[in-house]
């Protein structure tokens, strides 16, 4: 609990319309996207409104020795922005400040409570885009997405959160504020701070001010899509197009379980017998889209596709991507709870870890439908499932350990995009065995020792 | 000195061919490729063989409390391999092997001796290339350049180092062996220490494997050469070219002095009159690069040159990139100590710090060329001086010192693509305070907390 002198001296700082401390208020920061993860109420939500706030209130933290759990809409999948005990909750929300769209350096400043979409508007004005684009690009923040590194569907072409994050200003766990990075492309000054606080999941800092890269909106797209009755073949394809040196904006996959949910759900017209479909889009100049569309629809053909689709305008290219767009969604609905997984293999491993989630889906009698982001080898084993079902969540986490056993035989991680938070802390010795965590605690201790930042995240005290 | 015991502990660990002593040997590691830096004779140079050995070392240097300093090929310009006092130089280049290249995932695995360039031939027999190209290509080896995260001349295209550097495996100071990343675009699996590492200068660890992306070889390419008689027009210019959603794989400057200079040197056909050159190159798919480069075109007359050409063959495209080529070679012949710095700021503040320099050049009566990598905002002021001039040598220091001021003033950075190492140590607290430098300190002493990989270099102990 927290004492009442401390809740005097954030009430002093913040100002009382600030400081939140009603259950019914209270209740709503006990949990985020992830499921199945134990609420736990924080004492208290503040919402600071600039980086001076955000400074004391770390002092004041540090004073009483009480975590601050920084969040932003809360849509992570990890349980990065849960309350593991009792403390307080900082809503970046009220932060949400464009501070600067600067056209010729291809740069912007954001504060994190900035929702993605509101810079991609922003951006849009200028004939710019802010590429990382994960699927809750309308509703999560660059607070959260950057502290999540988050991905989505244009990784292959475009990378991730981590490749477009230039610069920061940040609270360290001692109350400094340290700026960082800038907008010049090369940068080799100090360490390569941006990219450790980028991703580090609010454990190391919490960041007040973002510099981010911005991209000149390609001119054309063109979207392609292949039908297989074999995972093998579309494996195959996939490793097919890049051979042939095209890199495409998105290359996403669906499996039979997905496809046919997908159809039950939304009617798409998709063909139910399909043991996998393709979704390619590429973009830019026009002429070099004209030649890598047709170059995938030959691809494909030949990988064996038993039907391959070019969307020849607007209307057809909506169809292909509302297949996908509905797959999650379609997912969800048939059971109470959705376990959505994130393990990631090299891409040329796509038909191994496919099939052997399928195995895994069978051997501990589970629904699981995958589909993701095939071009960076970035799955999404969905597990459909009951949190009530005490029984059947049980041989959820074995299958789930089991999928993460199989990604990183494969060469791959146990997260590509979702982050490790509180839900996958416990399997990082798997990924970097006990020395590498204890390298990751080393960080963590010396940047915040008193683990006042977000702590039961991504890695533990001991 | 290194105790006897020591000595003996490395010979039984390295062979006794491994394990240099003799003075003459040891005299050609007490320096680097940076100009004026006091030369210190390490105890011994050793070149280990493997990860194993490696290892071994490090803990042999801990129980003796002697530093290491990592090498590769020592082209750096910041004193980054150049021992501080006594130890054991570590020559990576017995470990020279390309472990692998993917041509499916786009990757390769490389020792950190191999040289950039054996790496590039081994790629393009699949059609692949390592985008990275700083000058030293064809004797710099990866260990070093991942190190230093070098830069090079297609920055603004492709990114530098670190943009492909995806995983390591590497030696920490406690003689923990440590893989980090992986083959997958998306990877958000603990702190990114992969990004970390790149840039850390040896100083966190030492890289014994090292993954990096691969990228497709571009189809086509155009150079396009521009002659401005007033700076503020070429830089309104790269302005230009960037507002018009152009991003060339090369951009670069070169000022009056560096012209003249090169002319006098090498008979290229320059405009010994013009205050400015802009060179660029795009490429890509044969028809986008057809209309980037008759834009650019454009775009160069419309900003104002007084002379625009755009090669029409390989030839011209030669003759063009010819000047470039000779700028640091031209310059360097005029005295005997060439100080080549690369503070570096926004692309729009190119002219500004152009003229800044012109300025720092008449106030301590210097000869300073300036040229670079306009697009990415990486200038490299190139002070010609005698380091033997005792007087002239503080007037430089003097300058290099205001030229970092105004770099700072301008939101740029200490050092684009060279690094910290011994030069620019001192200059840190200028572009991060006292409390960035606290954090940087911080990180060295958790990784190293008894300063033996290659101490002296980015943060100093106190």
């Amino acid at each position: 609990m927290l004492k009442p002198e401390a809740l005097q001296e954030l009430i002093q700082v913040l100002g009382q319309d600030n400081v939140l401390m009603e259950k019914e208020d209270l209740m709503t920061y006990a949990y985020d996207a992830t499921a199945a993860m134990k609420r736990v109420l924080p004492d208290v939500v503040i919402t600071p409104a600039n980086t001076e706030q955000v400074a004391e209130v770390v002092k004041i933290a540090n004073k009483y020795q009480t975590p601050i759990y920084p969040r932003g809409s809360g849509t992570n999948l990890s349980g990065g922005t849960i309350p593991v005990e009792s403390g307080i909750v900082m809503s970046m929300l009220n932060m949400n400040q464009i501070l600067e769209v600067d056209a010729e350096n291809l740069t912007a400043w954001v504060q994190p409570g900035v929702i993605i979409q509101d810079l991609n508007n922003a951006a849009m004005e200028h004939g710019l885009f802010y590429p990382p684009d994960p699927g809750t690009v309308t509703t999560a923040t660059m607070g959260g997405s950057v502290s999540e590194s988050s991905g989505g569907l244009r990784g292959l072409k475009y990378g991730v959160t981590k490749q477009y994050v230039m610069g920061m200003k940040l609270v360290r766990g001692n109350g400094d504020v340290i700026k960082w990075g800038g907008k010049t492309v090369k940068n080799v000054s100090g360490y390569d701070l941006t990219a450790l606080f980028t991703g580090a999941e609010g454990t190391l800092g919490i960041l007040t001010e973002i510099l981010v890269k911005l991209s000149p909106t390609p001119e054309a797209k063109k979207s392609i899509l292949g039908v297989f009755d074999d995972i093998d073949k579309a494996g195959s394809a996939i490793s097919a197009i890049i051979r042939n040196k095209v890199i495409p904006a998105t290359l996403e996959i669906m499996d039979n379980m997905t496809i046919r949910t997908v159809e039950n759900f939304a009617h798409a017209g998709l063909p139910i017998d399909a043991q996998a479909i393709l979704l390619c889009e590429v973009d830019g100049y026009k002429e070099a889209v004209e030649r890598e569309a047709t170059l995938v629809e030959k691809i494909l053909a030949e990988e064996g596709a038993t039907e391959v689709k070019l969307a020849k305008d607007d209307k057809e290219r909506d169809q292909i991507w509302f297949a996908r767009r509905n797959a999650l969604p379609a997912l969800a609905q048939l059971k109470p709870t959705t376990v959505l997984e994130d393990a990631t293999v090299p891409r040329s491993k796509i038909p191994d870890m496919i099939k052997a989630i399928r195995q895994i889906a069978t051997k501990y009698n589970l629904t699981i439908g995958t589909f993701g982001h095939a071009g960076d080898g970035n799955l999404h084993p969905t597990i459909l499932t009951d949190a009530r079902d005490t029984e059947e969540m049980e041989r959820v986490e074995k299958a789930v350990a089991e999928i993460f056993d199989v990604a990183i035989s494969l060469g791959g991680t146990l997260s590509g995009e979702h982050g490790i938070g509180m839900a996958k802390a416990k399997f990082l010795p798997l990924e970097f065995g006990e020395e590498g965590v204890n390298l990751l605690r080393d960080i963590k201790k010396a940047l915040d020792p008193n683990f006042i930042l977000n702590p039961g995240k991504m890695v533990r005290r001991d």
